[in-house]
């Protein structure tokens, strides 16, 4: 199928492959986001008074008095040397696993690691395997490539396994794209034992372990789980400043054991856009080496608890019993799950009339899926603005239900 | 034709279009690049003490003082508005052409516009025009999404617009790609009779003109000519700041009139990486906001013509009087033509050991092509390193001869 558009005296035709991306809810209203009466849940943005100002004013400093030629000047595809060494040590710091700077390829945000897998790996047509439900943005970097898309539920341990070993028998995948911790939009974690058996699954075939973990550092409470990359080289870990600095910088990483798909992803980013910038990795190598980063990230998860703990009381006090809430042991996001003959997206017009915003669950699922889900982040708003969203939310649904 | 690799206990299979990708001369020779007694002509870097960090310095805290959390935050994936007003404004200015911020989408470097071009309209076997030569990075990019390469030669004035006429003829074009100011690697500059000729070969057609102008700025002698984008709506218009300011930012940009291609392209951007790092946006918007950047730029252009003037200089004293040069009028590169029988890539080795680095002249063709030829980069050296560089050269060429 062709796509063609007529604007003005112009035609031309786009690529096959543009029909194949999914609209994304959250583009779609984006002005009733900017509405500063509409209190948000809707979007996952981090909570802009925790970004590390000062510290970034000192480490931008510090990059154009040290080393202005090399900041400023172009790079290396791979990154600068001292911070793929920064976060190459993290992991052995952190999960005892023997990582090299040699492993670690900068990208713009994990973002951009998927749309480079896609591009390397898959051909039209390629089973790619995905939680469901599943993080929007992922699935539309994906789709350029024209996947056949495979959805594997989640169970509250994880991944359905048997679902993965099923699908895997029926023809294997390319790709299995996965967030273990603290799951987008689920907010679910991967126990230990599923991560052992999502690896056993897959273990002797050609199917790439995809391991996206943009939230993993931010734990409120219990034990800090095993990566993927612990267990296995046959993954790619994707990585992000994101949540533990900032996100408008559009800094992450790839962890890329084997050498050869690290040449093809290097080659790939070199096509893409030659390197990521070069004074963006010097600030931030600085933030980190001047910085006591651990303790800014103990902050970011202290906050971000209390918000998470101020949103789910307020849905326990004003919504109604029969109405379900995952309680997340880290990250950015609570799923709710209302009784199974609520429609959320038929909620989401009531709601944005009280005044407050969500991302209906459908959005999630790549082929429709449960419509009765909703997807609220709580890290970007106050406590007060929680609660207020909170009682909103709950005259909206009265309303849905009237 | 498939790729696969196999690396300890894995085996993963890189998909088709990697396949496709032509390989980089400049990378291959990276290692060699790195040795500091070699003196390279062969890459393309601005000149890092024309850095203004000074300014970069003042602009960084004033972004981190004034919005420190709009410059960390998540973005519009079309970039920061008062930066897209400063590049609408600057064609209005210097050319008297009405461009608009809405028509203005912030990219990595032009190199992403190359990347998300080739997404957004290419399908495999599509028709896409280049100049022969034309610049790697470029035939890169596109080569991701397996096009028909058509290539078009160059002539004094610019494109061979009969060639590209009997090219549209034999099949119309999905895209035709050209760098009409400066050219890279041939330094060449298109008259404003080619360009017009240009404009009326692809009249009435569905191609997309696509202007990359890294260097139009850069101007050493001469008036400034016409952009494409004067002539037609039927272009997208590729800038960068890599040239004027600095490349490691990785910051440049697409003009795109047309609503329907833009809204295309905005889709395939959010896809790759979300958007463009809003610090690095919200400092050069600061650069520019507080800085005579037109004297800057000039600064630049006057330096870049010393050098020029060095390096031909010494060409015409040191090499015997059957090599011809190109004389640019601006940019960065001098394209050299050896009699027919030289083949410059044999020749390369026995520059470095000389001690002197160029690109060999086949490297710029899609389809092998010219071998006497070979792209010099002036900016990168001072003008005794040039003028010694210069003489190796010509020891190396003596040897070749012998």
């Amino acid at each position: 199928m062709s796509v063609w558009y007529y604007h003005s005296h112009m035609t031309h035709r786009l690529s096959q492959r543009m029909s194949a991306v999914p609209s994304s809810f959250l583009r779609e209203i984006f002005t009733v986001l900017k509405d500063e009466r509409i209190i948000s849940f809707a979007g996952g943005l981090p909570n802009p008074s925790l970004f590390p100002t000062q510290a970034f004013k000192r480490a931008a400093d510090a990059a154009l008095s040290e080393a202005p030629q090399q900041a400023l000047q172009y790079g290396a595809t791979e990154g600068v040397p001292e911070l793929r060494e920064i976060i190459a040590h993290s992991y052995a710091r952190k999960d005892g696993i023997d990582v090299h700077p040699d492993h670690i390829l900068i990208t713009n945000g994990s973002q951009q690691g998927l749309d480079l897998l896609g591009k390397v790996l898959v051909n039209e047509g390629d089973r790619v395997g995905v939680e469901n439900p599943t993080y929007l943005a992922a699935l539309q970097a994906l789709s350029l490539y024209k996947p056949s898309v495979i959805e594997i539920p989640l169970t509250p341990e994880g991944l359905d396994t048997d679902a993965l070993s099923a699908a895997q028998n029926a023809a294997p995948l390319t790709m299995l794209y996965t967030i273990p911790n603290f799951q987008n939009p689920s907010g679910l974690t991967y126990s230990n034992e599923t991560r052992e058996r999502v690896v056993a699954a897959l273990n002797g075939s050609h199917t790439l372990l995809v391991e996206d973990d943009p939230y993993g550092e931010i734990r409120f409470i219990g034990e800090r789980r095993t990566p993927f990359l612990a267990y296995t080289d046959e993954v790619v870990m994707l990585g992000s400043f994101s949540k533990i600095v900032a996100p408008g910088l559009r800094l992450g990483w790839m962890v890329v054991k084997d050498a050869e798909l690290y040449a093809a992803l290097h080659t790939a980013k070199q096509a893409a856009d030659l390197h990521t910038s070069t004074l963006t990795q010097h600030i931030v190598y600085r933030y980190y080496r001047d910085n006591d980063t651990d303790a800014h990230v103990r902050a970011i998860a202290h906050a971000y608890k209390q918000q998470k703990d101020t949103m789910l009381a307020a849905l326990k006090e004003h919504l109604p019993d029969d109405v379900s809430y995952t309680d997340p042991e880290g990250g950015m996001f609570i799923w709710a799950t209302f009784p199974e003959a609520v429609r959320t997206a038929e909620l989401f017009p009531l709601a944005i009339a009280e005044g407050v915003a969500f991302v209906p669950g459908e959005s999630f699922y790549s082929t429709g899926g449960v419509t009765n889900t909703l997807r609220l982040n709580f890290t970007n708003s106050s406590p007060e603005q929680i609660t207020e969203g909170v009682t909103r939310l709950a005259r909206a649904y009265t309303r849905y239900c009237a």
